[in-house]
């Protein structure tokens, strides 16, 4: 029963590309991949290339026993196998050149802690239907953002931008260097979220519903913004949350 | 396999009324029940009597063949057997009158053909946050509110009041009778959701994500909302939608 459930999970082969030139060559190129598995016995000058251009395009790198490469059943993976992403990642610092250089006033919404898949992708449909720019994750703790997210995102991961950072408090620094303005959505932020001014340059960081958003984190953020509660000691599922936040900030773009 | 997972269904003894007389007596003393099993077959006044007093508490009743009541497995049911609520249903004129008298601004959200009752549970939570005064569903199509809606709703359920109505029509009609007007949220809805008067004695009814509301219910309905969305084609997910609306009404009644 567990050894049929295994072969279910294991990628497709089409999603696979192995080989140390062929991993080279596909990074290279700037296709983009879920996560690089590495023999961590192997060595080899072209797998220290592998991982400087995997580092660059912020493609997590895994160092782990030849079995699991060998699990794969790819045939001669020479140590190193990268899994297809169905999402483009985009880097952070081109996409608010862009939205900034197209005119546009820059809307960002960072992910921290939201770790299951599903709620990433409901987040996604919301956040493209509010016309946010791109949404910003971590690379590690999430999942990789496969066919249940997309599913669940109505297809909306596949339009809207993603960018997978190696640190939320980075890429906040990088935000704040661009001029945006970085919200924190807390369930005891002093600002009520109707009177937070979402017309500047902004991010707005959603915490998971158990742990909040996390404290080094909160702390780099500009303003702690909250949606008044009618009955106290109630919480909103993170996915409602970030829906009335991001309609609150379309509501004041468009002028209502 | 089967068999044990039929047994892991049915529903504990303690949650059910069993026996005429019993079955009367209940709900006489204004017990909250999810639904009435009666054998198709049997005869007697006192069933009749049963009926008149399920109909006024909006209980449904259903007749069934009696292998279906043998099935709950509760000894001698005398050919009716009642399965007791989790929920307290709510009469909708009480309701009214009991928000109107206490001297609060009537708001109440109807859910049309909103049949999961996940879907269900998560937006009662989102409705309890949001000062709704009840949450209004028609007594078919749904399934009996039970542990998953409540835990769905992470027990807002058993806190904001539920109206378990025969006709949806009828419960809008008893809505105007009361001066309360009521805004369809529809994707084609000519006025946008921001821009409608939600200060008045309101009530909104969502429909389901694949149909919409149905259309002899939303010709009775005052007005057509809706959500402006930033790209075509899209739609949100039904408990984000709500969310937005519910943020919204709040917003205004707080003055923000």
């Amino acid at each position: 029963m567990k050894d049929f459930r295994k072969k279910q999970q294991r990628p497709r082969k089409s999603s696979l590309v192995y080989g140390r030139e062929a991993v080279r060559q596909a990074l290279q190129d700037g296709n983009s991949f879920d996560r690089i598995y590495v023999d961590q016995q192997a060595k080899d000058p072209l797998l220290g290339e592998i991982r400087r251009l995997a580092t660059a395009s912020q493609v997590p790198v895994n160092y782990v026993p030849r079995v699991k490469l060998d699990y794969f059943n790819v045939g001669d993976h020479e140590g190193v196998i990268a899994q297809k992403s169905r999402i483009t990642y985009q880097n952070l610092q081109d996409v608010i050149s862009f939205v900034t250089e197209s005119g546009q006033v820059p809307l960002f919404l960072i992910l921290d802690g939201i770790t299951d898949i599903r709620n990433i992708g409901g987040i996604a449909r919301t956040a493209w239907c509010c016309g946010i720019h791109a949404i910003i994750i971590p690379d590690k703790g999430v999942g990789a953002l496969n066919e249940d997210a997309i599913l669940t995102s109505a297809g909306a991961l596949e339009k809207i931008p993603v960018c997978r950072v190696n640190s939320l408090m980075k890429a906040v620094d990088e935000l704040h260097l661009n001029g945006i303005t970085v919200f924190a959505a807390e369930m005891k932020g002093s600002v009520p979220v109707a009177t937070a001014d979402f017309s500047i340059p902004a991010a707005i960081v959603m915490g998971s519903e158990e742990k909040g958003i996390y404290p080094a984190l909160l702390k780099i953020c500009d303003t702690a913004i909250s949606i008044p509660m009618q009955h106290e000691f109630e919480s909103l599922n993170v996915s409602v949350a970030a829906g009335m936040i991001l309609y609150e900030t379309m509501r004041q773009r468009m002028g209502t």
